[in-house]
């Protein structure tokens, strides 16, 4: 290459370069699918605080920390919690495998498809059953269960796949703060290993930045290979109190921001208000009974209810679905 | 500015950035505490290996995770671990409040300076003294205990400040890593609260980057601010089988490097090198008397035997420290 033409290069390249620059400082909107308001402005507001560099409010790249909650906070959570559901599909695909469940609860009802009474027995019903569906394997097998669920399973209402029932303005939400810099961690009370296998290709959040619930697991060498063998036994419930330490355990840093959709999360996001400097927290409040579902202080999945007082009291930001969010699912449009 | 200057600059600008892409693509020696041989060049071959693209052993950013034990990999862990000089010095300044310790073992031994009596209760003694120094307090209050004690406790032999008692080659293992994309992690055995406190400054690894043993905490509101208190209860023992389940929990992808230094890190190099694809693993043997400490079959504290027949039998790299480290600690030329 001559030298001329190495300078055209170079020059064309520096104009691209400069354009490119000038092209994302004018990108208004990160925010699409949200209505300006002053939910949306809350948001950008926060963002703009502590990302101006010299300012009293600026914090460091490294401790731009945000939480967010999953079910009812990045996805639908409605008509009970999608992992329930996943259980459930995988007591029907196990049964021949365990002929002893036709006369025990809560198989023996859900196998009859009545759902309400094998839920009757509460928590110790759904604990039964998560854990003969989701111990018993290795990790790499549960993983390519999980997989193989979301690949062909369907939402009972809105048929569509499970990825799909995100809120397209929480994905904006993630990208706008990792544009800035921002770690983004999901902190739910969902199972751990049942979010690892989708939330990177989803959310654009990798497993190690993913905190949840999760059951023990077992190291064993099988035919010279080691594996991780899941035991039907809690190891940890990563709800209410135990966001907080969930946090503590698995980020070590105090979250500068956090989001939530229930009471479960409140605890969460006092932990991170609690913290010295600027500090976002927000709650989506699930008022859309046309476009999603409605329903907070009542709700036995999702209730909003004390989060709902504290917020106020605390002028944390409260979305309202049906007021701020132009679309609720992707391809919406 | 006329648009001569501005073509002007944008050239200063691109020749400017073309040489420094040449400077970084000729830098030579990003190991240069490393002494030319097998174990420094296994190093770079497997680096160059997984960041070359389009080769079939490419590996994408988003999966190069790479594990590193801390004490005897990272830093020194002679005499004892330095947690454990923590805890015993912590039991010299708790013992005004604790006269019960005058009759108690293992505190009263320690207490007379006699170390070796305090510890021959082996396992039972040492989570005894770990406990009683470690919790009781809240996580914060915690912190600032472990940043005191680092601002000016000394090592016994070497009388540097510990933080200077890390490893100088593998500071550049780290960086050299990083600066290819790889996402660096500490897995150990040591505390996970006790590493975090100066890990970020020390070795560049932030604390959610941190996989450790750790005791239980407890949600708490003080005076309306919510604290975590730290239990005198066992959460997780981060050694041995432990290692690869922390991974797991932790980091929730298998890393393709491993480095470590004693058979309680061979489950997680056996666990590392199991996967599919290019893997690497590394034992740092103590082979140096004179410069550091020379060890490995049989001693108590990083004890490496099995971890040294399995490194020879699957050809892992094993680090002769006499031999391939130039200098041991940084600051030694």
């Amino acid at each position: 290459m001559t030298r001329k033409r190495i300078i055209v290069l170079l020059l064309s390249l520096s104009f691209a370069l400069l354009f490119a620059g000038l092209a994302t400082a004018q990108t208004g909107d990160s925010l699409p699918s949200w209505n300006d308001g002053k939910a949306k402005q809350s948001i950008i507001d926060f963002v703009v605080k502590v990302t101006k560099k010299g300012s009293p409010d600026f914090v460091p790249p490294a401790e731009r920390i945000a939480t967010f909650d999953n079910d009812g906070c990045l996805w639908a959570e409605r008509p009970i919690y999608f992992q329930l559901l996943f259980a459930l599909d995988r007591v029907k695909t196990l049964a021949p495998q365990h002929p002893e469940w036709k006369d025990q609860e809560p198989f023996a009802s859900l196998l009859k498809g009545d759902v309400k009474s094998a839920l009757a027995g509460g928590e110790h019903a759904i604990l039964e059953i998560v854990m003969a569906t989701h111990a018993g394997m290795t990790t790499e097998e549960f993983e390519k269960i999980v997989k193989d669920w979301f690949a062909t399973a369907k939402h009972p209402k809105t048929k569509r796949p499970y990825t799909e029932m995100v809120y397209q303005p929480m994905l904006e939400v993630l990208a706008y703060l990792r544009a800035n810099d921002f770690k983004t961690f999901i902190v739910s009370g969902g199972g751990i290993e049942f979010m690892r296998p989708w939330v990177e290709s989803v959310y654009g959040i990798p497993p190690e930045q993913v905190v949840g619930s999760s059951i023990k697991t077992k190291f064993e060498m099988r035919d010279g290979k080691p594996v991780l063998v899941r035991l039907p036994e809690l190891n940890f419930i990563d709800d209410k109190e135990g966001k907080p330490i969930g946090i503590n355990q698995h980020i070590g840093r105090r979250p500068i921001a956090s989001f939530g959709n229930s009471d479960g999360d409140l605890q969460m996001l006092q932990w991170t208000t609690a913290g010295q400097g600027p500090r976002f927290a927000l709650y989506v409040h699930h008022t859309d009974a046309e476009r999603e579902w409605a329903y907070d202080r009542k709700s036995h999945i999702g209730r909003l209810d004390k989060g709902l007082d504290e917020a106020r009291a605390k002028g944390w930001t409260v979305v309202d679905m049906k007021q701020d969010w132009k679309i609720i699912h992707p391809l919406e449009n």
